[in-house]
């Protein structure tokens, strides 16, 4: 009400994005006005492009903007084994490691009974449909290590290995740089569970 | 380089706005995936609207898509008494007083010779033309509580004062629903030097 037209739309256009509250939208509405032309508009579109020319991949499920994605369509990478994650972003952190050369599996999701999601509402019929289809030998369950990851991990392991794929889970313990003191039990239960001889 | 190009972009385009890193401008991009088309269009017709459409007033300065602004073109509005604030925000607050109801202008800054920002730097010129051209009885000076607002209070006020101008500074002194145990020694001897008899 106080403030001109455009920039109370812009203000308001900015509280509609997560963790963004009315201060913080005024603080960056003001910075924009005091951006470039050429800038604001930049980002204008890369907002609508964002939302029109992103797709799921229709063999992996992860975003892309060409189907198959650019790791699909990767000859070089390693068919026989799939690692499976949640979120498009647990994909970005797995190739930041540069040591996993497989192919992926983004399931969107976990199961989460109290939430009312069930394996019918991420992409695991996709999942169970690639198993069918291709060659696979391994299966790597990449899920968040809480409550909903584990129980996804454990369907999906009881769902794969009748059908004779080896099934592995990425290991829980320490984080590199942590410190003993400050790691929480089940942490530490986790990380002597999974000791290895040296 | 791991992410599609269209969420690369506007990725890089929300690093670009204060305050946001690239984790929050990756969760801001993905929250944007899952908007619905037309509300992501409209955020960015805002964005470019807010930069395309606002222009300063030419009369008190404030940021408008008219000219005159609403507030200068206000004919209920008292012309004798003009509020001086640094920058847009701050007049909005004055205005959520409902209790101020002359003319403003804003300055766009303070005077902060550490910054080499001077007189000429900040809309100083265009008051005292409007102090030269309007009948002005009385300045109130709302610059912000601090060196440069302080300053730059001090600086208008010795140079208006000898045209015959009444100059007043708004009070320094405890915040409504502070406590005095917390408040600094600054403030409260401000608070001191301003008591007023009840």
């Amino acid at each position: 009400m106080y403030y001109p037209e455009p920039i109370a739309k812009l203000i308001e256009g900015f509280t509609r994005l997560p963790g963004i509250g009315p201060k913080t939208a005024t603080r960056l509405a003001f910075h924009v006005l005091n951006m470039k032309e050429e800038d604001v508009v930049e980002i204008a579109k890369a907002l609508v492009n964002a939302k029109r020319k992103l797709l799921y991949c229709s063999h992996c499920q992860n975003i892309t903007d060409v189907d198959p994605c650019y790791i699909c369509s990767d000859k070089t990478r390693d068919k026989s084994c799939i690692c499976v994650v949640q979120d498009p972003k647990d994909l970005i952190a797995m190739e930041r490691t540069r040591e996993f050369h497989g192919q992926y599996h983004v399931l969107h999701g976990a199961i989460s009974p109290m939430d009312g999601i069930g394996p019918e509402d991420i992409r695991l019929p996709e999942l169970i449909k690639r198993l069918n289809d291709e060659q696979v030998t391994e299966i790597i369950l990449a899920t968040n290590p809480n409550i909903e990851g584990e129980a996804t991990a454990m369907y999906i392991s009881r769902l794969v290995k009748p059908i004779g794929i080896k099934v592995t889970r990425i290991a829980h313990g320490l984080p590199v740089g942590g410190d003993l003191e400050y790691a929480d039990e089940v942490t530490l239960t986790k990380a002597l569970e999974g000791r290895r001889e040296i």
